[in-house]
């Protein structure tokens, strides 16, 4: 019997799915679990994206261009980026297996085995993963809950780089915490980017869901880093196309591309079908952003109002995405978490959330936070956030 | 301005892509290119695979598991595996982005940097692409043009085989030869791969192109190898559904099962839509395979003929997939190839092949050799060789 790689081996398992083995237990035993862990939003996706599918005319499914349909990034130029005030020309955009390839190939273009990359902490976990597929240390700069876990002081971040020092990458609005950075945050980062000559890979997946008045400040708009900045972005989020698999990397910078669209011709094209739902998608009346906007808002008011009543649970109130990152009053999220879906119930129903000790580099830092994400129906969720009330008086680990 | 990484610029551009800007140049001039250079056949997916897509009734568009739909494995386990001897249980098998992510995945599972993976010459350029991704060194065993490019002798294998050596790597039929490993030839790999206890990584996307009486032979039933194949597979070509992006891993050894799940979580899912045409996919009827293969048997000997027919050609009869390499008398197929697109054409027609000697991994191998695919139908394909033949009457490098 041949051995896997070592590599393989040591891969890390996914973080946010390692307990869904779980919740399918509850479930074969009959109880209802309330997914507060995932974010997989109950939202409908847009007609005209689902009937661009379903008229798709084809009479057989050729491959694309390795970039994607020409049709596709030149409406993502015109009907969509142009709109929200980021230009960019044809060559400067491609089209990607969703975001976490778009992630996975700026990662790949910007660091050889052994460089690092800052981020800030919590962060999406798969950033993890991916840089430990590449070879690539991450570097966590600390955030504070109390503070919103918004960027801290540039001080931080010049702490942590190195000669072997590559990118910043940032999730703006942040997953986990549905942190905004603004313009203001946003330039700081650019100068020490611009200062350090490092790329900064901004994530903005989550661009359509921001509760401030403001519009979203991208990093494609940070005056002066035109060559620096790499844009990682997804239709998943916005227009709940999920499963499309359907994401785009951006730059102004042609050594990037080029690298870029030699990683795209290794695995051919994208898909062709999530890419005709994407064209569809183009047309999207801005009433559907609206309406969703709105929902999430009500959604989050819902649930970080009742987590803060709750006895020693604080969350602060993000400003974009559809997740909170909250304090629980526990000796161990994860153990709690475990403890929700194999031993409590209320009538058969269980909530199950993220632990977020995994969304942290620094040993320790996280053990009682959890990851919520508001994507259920407000009775729905009032329901889940109940049973979460009474699970955490009734948790025997509890330390309040 | 950042650099980007030393191993991005080192990436290896696709050899068979590189020579498409001079075809969109002769195309904007006016000049009507065939092409014989790539895979994308011409034939219709079936009407089922499309219906499915066309009728999916999703009203939003979520991830599936990481593993691919359950509904999707259910299927191709028992309407499609156990029906051509295949035996595979559910957790054996997982749904990749199309066969390139499957490879990948093998590739990452079985090697660390600086591992070594044996392959036959000429190879699919992409094994050299992954490879170089996952700093995997790639030997190559050289076949003969005159033997068919069959697979020599075992001792060519032993030669190569160091500590460093972790996996054969085939693919049957091959691309680019369309040559055909019967099961004596696959039970001797087998022998090899036992002996050495390395992985048998086996590449059979093109299963349902083979044109000999006898069934094909999959790696998959090599008896005492359970533990040591892994079957990438695609239906890409099966089907016709070449931008649908859904391929599998499969494999009996659990721990590879287990680091292909890794894998796949880090990157979410597989395109959903892609998956959904795959469902209606395995409804297609019987002889919707024996047309097609109908059909590829006289591209097949249309092409093959002709070729040999031309002074100075020889190709091989190929005994699977939809691809020959052919001798051509010509200094070097790649300068050949570049000169049809830039400087002949006969009534502002050419025809565009693909230079094989990318497909060697031994420097001059194949200098002369192009992978010409028969995806045409034959009155197409009669022009496309007529022109292939006064050019190569007038090219300047000419040989004979």
């Amino acid at each position: 019997m041949a051995n896997i790689s070592q590599k393989a081996g040591m891969m890390p398992a996914s973080a946010i799915r390692k307990l869904v083995p779980l919740a399918d237990k509850a479930s074969s035993k009959g109880i209802k679990v309330y997914h507060l862990n995932v974010g997989q939003p109950d939202i409908k996706s847009p007609a005209c994206a689902l009937e661009a599918v379903a008229k798709n005319g084809l009479d057989h499914v050729s491959y694309s261009n390795s970039a994607g349909l020409k049709e596709l990034r030149e409406g993502l130029v015109e009907k969509y980026y142009k709109k929200i005030g980021i230009n960019i020309s044809l060559p400067e955009i491609l089209v990607t297996v969703a975001g976490s390839e778009a992630l996975n190939m700026a990662l790949q273009i910007t660091c050889d085995e052994g460089d690092e990359v800052i981020v800030m902490e919590p962060f999406y976990t798969n950033y993890n993963t991916f840089a430990f597929m590449n070879g690539i240390t991450l570097k966590a700069v600390s955030t504070d809950i109390r503070d919103g876990f918004n960027v801290p002081s540039m001080k931080d971040f010049e702490k942590l780089i190195t000669p072997r020092t590559k990118a910043i990458l940032i999730s703006n609005p942040g997953n986990p915490t549905g942190t905004l950075y603004g313009k203001e945050k946003m330039l700081a980062l650019g100068e020490i980017a611009k200062k350090h000559d490092l790329f900064l890979i901004s994530d903005e997946v989550y661009r359509e869901f921001c509760y401030t008045d403001d519009p979203h400040f991208s990093a494609m708009n940070i005056h002066g880093l035109e060559q620096n900045v790499i844009l990682v972005d997804s239709v998943s989020k916005r227009y709940n196309l999920c499963g499309a698999r359907i994401g785009v990397i951006i730059s102004h910078n042609t050594e990037v591309m080029k690298a870029a669209m030699k990683y795209a011709q290794a695995r051919l094209c994208p898909p062709v079908f999530g890419q005709i739902a994407t064209i569809g998608a183009l047309d999207t009346p801005a009433s559907y952003f609206r309406e969703v906007r709105n929902e999430y808002i009500e959604r989050r008011n819902f649930m970080v109002d009742t987590l803060n009543k709750m006895e020693g649970v604080y969350s602060p109130l993000p400003m974009g995405a559809f997740y909170t990152v909250a304090e629980l009053p526990v000796d161990n999220a994860e153990t709690f978490a475990r403890w929700m879906l194999e031993e409590f119930n209320i009538d058969n129903e269980t909530t199950m959330i993220t632990p977020a000790a995994s969304f942290y580099k620094t040993p320790g830092k996280g053990i009682n936070h959890a990851r919520l994400a508001y994507v259920l129906e407000i009775p729905e969720m009032k329901k889940a956030l109940h049973i979460l009330e009474e699970g955490l008086k009734a948790y025997p680990g509890r330390t309040v």
